[in-house]
């Protein structure tokens, strides 16, 4: 069984990202240049933009940060993204989710021009990418195809199944994971209401669980030999962390392991991907050509 | 087993929207109008668009012909694509496909306001779909949800297997039978790549096949009682037609139907429900709020 290693990984990209950076400032370019939206004071919400903006430091990319009150009003937001999608010293940019109960969500994220939607969340985007069309796709997912990429794990003809719809995750990951330009599997995308769940998992060459319910892959549900992608991370009381807390994964990781050829861990799995693809989708914006 | 009848079902169809239509009118409205570009002088596209023009006096709507030589610029295309959006009199509008070479087809879909893409190609439109937001859904995937709709042919919970990943029916397919406000199936897409084809079609409930071979899909795939839905239209040659060929399904109808609970024919089937989507759209675009 081979541990897929997600904080390795991204520090290994991220590294790749600074290396091409001095290569353009080498050649007489300008940094890339992300900038985040940040409204109110949500815990997580700071944390990942901190993060953000680390990571940033590390790939040499210039950050802003922009933040507001959460009594910010939609106009005002709203305002904010079309001066960002018309200042060319900005590459791309985020909006760091979620927004305030007072604010439409979509319409802001539909506010934004998708050659600057490095978090790949506007309709466009997502139609670009289910047509394969030059795209930025989300963190998670291209996190995923790229773990798989760099474990030379085959996917072409073989069975991937995911379980999870959402449209963060499970939509785009079987999207990526149809098309042929990508991961060209046969894939099956189950959920709540599937009948015959077990039976449909124990055919997956690749499995991939997206529904964030801690541990609800058994070793019964898992071909042996297969690779096995866990992007659950809950939150589960535990008394013998001095956070009270630990991160419970989708799978039963304990049991599921010694089956797999290769499994990702929670934590240090998909989760350190994510920004690591921030980075490379605002790379992508200073390189592309749409 | 029932045999689907797309041709009465398109009718039904075309006769309510004309309903509406009349109600429309009554109530001191305005009568839809749709618009259609086509180039050159292509035998289908000249058919295709004359049975369009032929739906909208059916449905009670208007509808304007723009007619351009083969040899029109990419930029007279996008003028009047423009022109278009901007015209308040026409609801939605079509441009005929396929293009001339010299053409980039895409670049002309993605001109157009995705509010009056009634033919739901636009990047928007996909992505809206994906994302489970109001949209424009293209005809041959809405065709079918509405076969299985009005044959109350049960979509959640059920294995719906699907042959094929185009743009045009298999991806948006998988798409609408996933999602929970659709099909709210599992769903399994299939294509060249796959493996173990035959076993996995023999686990649908509802089998859909968008391959274009002809009588590909054999009695040994298929499990007794499920719905078949051939969306396949491919001539072959036939001598003892007059016109030389007859058109084929994907499907081999003979030995295939005596299994099904529910089957599509070719001719008849799936074919005469895309324009009455097409109408539907245009009535949509018509009445949406967004």
């Amino acid at each position: 069984m081979i541990l897929i290693d997600g904080t390795a990984t991204a520090a290994t990209i991220k590294e790749e990202i600074a290396q091409r950076v001095r290569q353009i400032l080498a050649d007489g370019g300008r940094r890339p240049h992300l900038a985040a939206i940040l409204v109110g004071h949500d815990g997580g919400s700071e944390t990942y933009v901190a993060n953000k903006v680390k990571a940033c430091e590390v790939c040499g990319f210039q950050s802003t940060l922009i933040r507001y009150e959460a009594d910010v009003t939609e106009q005002e937001l709203i305002d904010k993204v079309i001066e960002l999608n018309n200042d060319d010293s900005i590459d791309g940019f985020i909006v760091q989710l979620p927004l305030p109960r007072h604010i439409d969500e979509q319409k802001i994220i539909e506010a934004i021009d998708y050659r600057k939607d490095v978090d790949g969340f506007t309709p466009v985007n997502v139609g670009r990418m289910a047509i394969g069309l030059p795209c930025f796709i989300s963190a998670t997912p291209k996190g995923i195809m790229e773990l798989l990429k760099r474990y030379h794990i085959q996917t072409s003809g073989k069975h991937c199944v995911i379980i999870g719809r959402s449209n963060i995750v499970g939509k785009p990951m079987a999207q990526l994971m149809l098309q042929k330009i990508y991961g060209d599997s046969t894939v099956t995308i189950c959920h709540s209401h599937t009948e015959n769940l077990k039976e449909i998992c124990r055919t997956a060459d690749i499995l991939i669980a997206a529904i964030g319910r801690p541990a609800f892959v058994t070793a019964d549900m898992v071909k042996p030999g297969a690779t096995v992608i866990d992007v659950g991370t809950t939150r589960v009381p535990d008394a013998t962390r001095k956070s009270g807390f630990r991160l419970q994964g989708d799978v039963d990781f304990e049991h599921v392991a010694p089956l797999c050829s290769h499994i990702t861990p929670v934590p240090g799995g998909v989760g350190p991907m994510t920004i690591s693809m921030l980075m490379q989708n605002t790379l992508l914006a200073v390189e592309k050509n749409w």
